[in-house]
């Protein structure tokens, strides 16, 4: 039997350790990818250390894959050995319902993320249903490109969602491993940018990125003078936040949306909503179809991670960087 | 100097007592309207009792007024002495904002409303610039279109913002007031329609105002029966609710939309909002353009408030009945 080697958790927040699982026949509509690079995000962090209730042990995590093409089921069309390609957060969805059928397979109920109850990216290779592998544009190279197939989706969705065009006025909460692709991505679609973030040693690297504004968040100065003037603010961050400042410095209609979740129930005034119809939302990563497309716009607009490179051997390492918050602005493990 | 009598409070929460006040030349855009109804909205009670501290003592409450236009300003146009009309929350805006010159005056943030530093209408006449005076269609009567002007056009502006359609799924929370004209609105959109309330006995009325569906929002069996079902909960009540009971009965992508603000923030847990890209929002009232279009909707549909009529003397005790809840479904004065 052909298997797989990688790097598995066996219990909730331990250290991975080597792992090989066995694999059978190709399933006729799988594809097996040869991995080459894959993100750390911090959903990974969560699986591990099963904060989210729903990790079966031991499983092999990683959501951000780069690789080739290494072999093809008998009903996969249009994907050929060597193809480079990626894999993100979700690798399986009903196939039937509304959101499936109708090109937001991020929406179905039953979607299957890439590694939970399965075995994601933290190793050689991974088999996916070829619905959920993206071809990736030669104009990205792979390392840069593999924190796009989560991060940077979950940044990208609501500047679609939301419509925002070169008339908009958008601000992202955070400047990390979500962030720095936001402003990144807010820039590209012309919108004139404000970076929130509570450390201001941030500030250059924000406007490198693409903040024509920043504002330290816990500054209510800066605050009070954004009043009301914002159309999207899109929080990347897990740590909670006064909200209700967040939401006076936006227009009536402004959105909240939030692609970062805290742990604690955000305490929202009901007034400071109806006032000015403000909205607070939520947005989940994006569909195979979303994915394809934000990979053109960040190949034909430059749109990158920064990233700092791991061997894969040295995944222990680099899990733990990212839990300190300590990388800038992605890890990405190599084979 | 001319004057209006009507009948004013003089302190928070004190009773209305009669009153009179001299107005002057009338304004060149301004309108009279001698009042023949006016209906009583909580946000009056809200106004009387000082609960958001910009009441301005003494002042004359009501803001859903219907009557007769008894003069006009010299530059007004289009309006004709005799011309039945209605005048709702809202009475003045900047008129230069992107708000107003886009027909949404309602959102400019120097919006004046009818009866905040100003008379409004539990009187025998008012004064409005022309640009808030509403025509009222033929076939309403005054005393059920009155509701409409505040609790018939808070309830239909969502319903329009969210662009309900026959194959949308709406509940309506809370069968008052509001709710009653919701659930109206909401079935001449053509939606499956929904009533939540925690009064069984008012599950007969609420199927005779439109609900195809009652749910009792305390029972926890009905509440998941309707799990990822809705798109559009509106929500009309004021006090604490269960919100994430609520969220988990909307589809993804779905909206709760409030209407009605609980005194306390409502506790959101974000994971609920980004899972489902899911969305809690405001709305306030609407522009007059929307009043227009509502009272059209509701001449050609039928739609109407259910009403109790007290004699504009009786101020006192129609407060009272309204501050108790026991109203079915809105108190209207007359003159």
């Amino acid at each position: 039997m052909p298997e797989i080697r990688g790097y598995a958790t066996h219990a909730a927040g331990a250290e991975l350790l080597a792992y090989r699982y066995e694999v059978g026949e190709l399933g006729a509509d799988e594809v097996q990818v040869r991995i080459s690079h894959c993100g750390i995000c911090r959903s990974d962090l969560h699986l591990i250390d099963n904060d989210w209730q729903v990790s079966k042990f031991p499983f092999v995590p990683g959501h951000e894959i780069v690789g080739t093409v290494e072999a093809v089921g008998k009903a996969v069309q249009k994907l050929q050995p060597g193809e480079r390609v990626g894999v993100g957060w979700q690798s399986g969805s009903c196939g039937n319902c509304t959101w499936c059928r109708s090109g937001k397979e991020n929406l179905c109920p039953d979607s299957q993320p890439t590694c939970v109850h399965r075995n994601g990216g933290f190793a050689d290779a991974v088999r996916v249903p070829a619905r959920f592998i993206i071809p990736i544009p030669e104009a990205l190279e792979s390392e840069n490109a593999a924190p796009l197939l989560c991060a940077g989706i979950t940044v990208y969705t609501p500047l679609r969602t939301y419509g925002v065009s070169p008339a908009s006025r958008v601000a992202i909460v955070g400047v990390g491993g979500l962030g720095h692709l936001a402003l990144q991505f807010a820039r590209v679609f012309g919108a004139e940018v404000t970076a929130f973030s509570t450390s201001p040693a941030k500030e250059e690297e924000a406007r490198a990125m693409g903040a024509h504004h920043f504002c330290n968040s816990r500054e209510s100065k800066g605050m009070k003078a954004l009043g009301g003037s914002l159309d999207l603010i899109i929080s990347t961050v897990n740590a909670d936040q006064d909200w209700s400042a967040f939401l006076t410095t936006l227009r009536p209609e402004g959105v909240l949306c939030l692609v970062g979740a805290p742990s604690r129930p955000l305490q929202i005034p009901g007034s400071l909503l109806i006032q000015a119809a403000r909205t607070v939302s939520g947005s989940n990563t994006g569909s195979p179809l979303a994915l394809a497309e934000m990979l053109d716009v960040a190949a034909r607009h430059k749109v990158k991670a920064q990233t700092e490179r791991f061997p894969m051997g040295r995944v222990n390492e680099a899990v733990a960087k990212v839990r300190k918050g300590a990388v800038r602005y992605r890890a990405v493990l190599a084979n």
